[in-house]
C-alpha cells in the first residue's frame, strides 16, 4: 500500500509498504481525506521535532514514521473483541496517543500525557496511507449526514472546541480572538456555533481577514490599524473582552491579550510558543485575570465537534482551499501551503477510501 | 494630633496636625495597633510610587500623606447618616479606595479600581495618626474576643484569604508556597486555618523557615538545597502540587511555579512585580495549568479573617516581633524591616487608643 513517509528535514517520500496487521482491539481503517496540519509543516521545514528519532516511549518507534493525523475513513477490519464497529463504516480518528500511566495522565489529562504523542506523528502508522490501524477507542463514527471530507476537518475543530470549552464562555460574552490561521478560523466557527454575542478577530492578512468574516467574525480589525486594546475595550461595550484567544504565540500577542482582557477575564493561550517571552505579570495582576493555557483535545471535544456538524452549527466547507492526491502531497500539499499560506487555510489530501 | 506623615523618599516625619472633619457616612476611628506594610518600606527607599504626586483621582490629595494601612481601632464620632456603628467599638478598617465607575469596579472588582487606592498611601489620612476618619463602609467590627493588637493583622491575612479564595483549594490539595515573606507567611495560617492537607514551604532565610514551621506547614524546604520541582512533586505523590502561590514574584519563582504543578493545576500569583521576566508560556501549556493573579482583598476577605480569628482557627499571635511607639516609627520600624527583615515578620506601631 502507500504510505507518505516522513524521513527528516524536508524529506518526505510516498512509498510502498506492507499493511499493519490488525490485532486484538484494533480496527483497520481506509483513510479517505487527510488535512495537512502546521505541525505536519514545522517537521518538514526544520524536524524532526514530534517525529521521533529514538524509540518512542509508547509506540517504539523511529523514523521513517508515516504522516497524516487529521482523517476520515471507512472501517475495512475490526480486531478480536471490538464492539459497535462495524466494517464499511465512516469515521474520524482522535489521533491522541498516551500511557495511560504519567502523572497527567493519572490526573486524567491523556491530552498532556507526558509520554504522549500522535497517530500520525510518533509512529510508523498514519493516516496519510491506504490503511491504517488504530485502537478501537480512537474511532468516532461519522453520522451518513456529515461528508467524509468534513470529517477530515473534525480534528483543527477539536482543538477548537476544546480551547473555548477551557474558557468561561456565556452567550453574552464579548471575544477576542488573536490570529486568524486555521486553529483561529475554527475557535471562530466554534464561538459562533455557540451563540457568541461579539466575535472580534484580530489578523494582518486580508484573505484571513475575509475568511474570519465569512466564518461569521462581528469585528475584523487589522493589529497594525487598529490600537487592538483600545478598540476592543470599546467593542465590548465594558472593561474589555470577558475573553481572550491568544492564537498567534508572539511576543505582541501575549501583551495584547492580557492588557485588553477585563477585570477577572480569562486569556485562553491555544499557541506553541517556539521561544520565551518578556513578561510582565502585573499585567494579570492589576486587573485580577487568568491566563489558561490548553493543548490538543479529548474525545469529548470531538464527540461535540461531530454533534454540531451533524446538527448544522457548525459549516467548515469554505475551510477547505484546495483538494490535492497523495502523490502531490509535497508539491501541491505542503510546499503550496509554506509558500501561499495566506491563500489556504486547509489543504484536504484525498487518499480515495471509498 | 500627632499623624506619621510621608513627604517623599527617606522623608517621613512625625507631625502635629489638625484633625479630619467626620461628614455624613463618615466614622471617626483612634488606630489602636498599626501594621508596617512591605509597601511602606518601598515607598520609603524608592517612592514615591503610590504616594500621589499629583492629586489622586479619588481622594484628590498629593503627598504629604499620613501613612499607616493595616490598623485597628475604636470608633470615636460617627457622622450623620451611619447606621449599626457606636462610639467606643473595636473596629478594623478596610482600606480600599476605589472610584466606583472605572471599568473594573463596574465588573464588580473593586480591589483592582483603576483609579484606586488606599487609606494611608493615596490621601491626607492614615492609620498613623491619632484620628482618621474613613468612610462607614470601610468599617468591620471586631469581636471582643480578639485584642486590638491582632486586629492589625486583619489586613495582611485578607491578602492571604483573598489568594486562598481564588485557588480551587480543597482539603486533600496539596499546596507549595513560594516565599516566606509577611503574606507567604499568612498564606500557610490561611490553608491551615482550612485544613489543607498538605503544605509546602520554599524559603532561603533559616528565620522565616522557623515561622513557616510554627505557623504550620507540613515541609519547609531551602530553595538552595533542594530542587523544588522534583521534591514538591514527590511529596504531593501525584503530578505535583495542585496549587502553587508565587509570593517571591522572580524569574526563578515563576519559573518553579509552572514547571512544579500538576496538569490542570492552578498558579496563584500574589506578588507584584518590579519589571518583566522572561517567561515560556509553554510551562502552562504541557501541562495545561492556569496562571491566576490576584491583588489585594475585598470586604468579605475581611470578614472571613474575622471570622477565623474569632473560632480560633487562625492564631497568626507570633506574626507579631515587635511593637513600638508611634514616635521610633522610622528607627525601630521601618528601618528594622530594612535593615533585620529575616528577624521580623510584623512590628506594630501601638499609637495608642483606648
Amino acid at each position: 500500500m502507500r504510505a507518505a513517509r516522513y524521513y527528516g528535514k524536508e524529506d518526505i517520500r510516498i512509498e510502498d509498504v506492507a499493511e499493519a496487521p490488525c490485532s486484538e482491539g484494533q480496527v483497520r481503517v481506509s483513510p479517505a481525506f487527510v488535512g495537512i496540519c502546521g505541525t505536519d509543516l514545522h517537521e518538514y521545514l526544520g524536524g524532526p521535532t514530534f517525529a521521533p528519532t529514538s524509540p518512542h516511549p509508547v509506540t517504539g518507534d523511529t523514523i521513517p514514521i508515516t504522516l497524516g493525523h487529521e482523517f476520515s475513513g471507512i472501517i475495512k477490519e475490526i480486531g478480536q473483541g471490538v464492539e459497535g464497529l462495524k466494517v464499511g463504516q465512516h469515521v474520524v480518528v482522535q489521533p491522541t496517543i498516551y500511557c495511560g500511566s504519567c502523572g497527567a495522565c493519572n490526573c486524567g489529562v491523556e491530552n498532556v500525557c507526558y509520554n504522549g504523542g500522535f497517530i500520525g506523528l510518533s509512529g510508523k502508522w498514519g493516516g496519510l496511507s491506504d490503511s491504517v490501524v488504530v485502537p478501537a477507542n480512537a474511532i468516532l463514527s461519522l453520522p451518513p449526514s456529515i461528508p467524509l471530507e468534513i470529517g477530515a476537518l473534525v480534528e483543527p475543530l477539536s482543538v477548537a472546541w476544546h480551547a473555548i470549552s477551557a474558557a468561561p464562555l456565556k452567550p453574552e460574552s464579548t471575544v477576542l480572538v488573536l490570529g486568524g490561521g486555521p486553529i483561529g478560523l475554527a475557535i471562530v466557527q466554534c464561538l459562533v456555533a455557540v451563540q457568541t454575542k461579539k466575535i472580534i478577530m484580530s489578523e494582518v492578512s486580508k484573505s484571513r481577514q475575509r475568511f474570519a468574516r465569512e466564518f461569521g467574525a462581528h469585528h475584523v480589525l487589522d493589529p497594525k490599524t487598529y490600537d487592538l486594546v483600545a478598540i476592543s475595550k470599546e467593542l465590548s461595550g465594558s472593561d474589555g473582552p470577558d475573553i481572550v484567544f491568544d492564537c498567534a504565540g508572539v511576543p505582541a500577542s501575549i501583551t495584547t491579550a492580557c492588557l485588553a482582557v477585563k477585570a477577572r477575564g480569562t486569556v485562553v493561550n491555544v499557541a506553541i510558543w517556539e521561544k520565551e517571552v518578556p513578561f510582565q505579570p502585573n499585567m494579570l495582576v492589576f486587573r485580577e485575570a487568568q491566563y489558561k493555557a490548553v493543548l490538543g483535545y479529548q474525545r469529548k471535544d470531538f464527540q461535540a465537534v461531530i454533534d454540531n456538524l451533524a446538527n448544522g452549527r457548525l459549516k467548515p466547507e469554505r475551510m477547505i482551499t484546495s483538494k490535492i492526491k497523495l502523490e502531490n502531497l509535497v508539491e501541491e500539499g505542503i510546499l503550496a501551503l509554506i509558500n501561499d499560506k495566506e491563500k489556504h487555510v486547509k489543504i484536504l489530501v484525498e487518499v480515495g477510501a471509498k
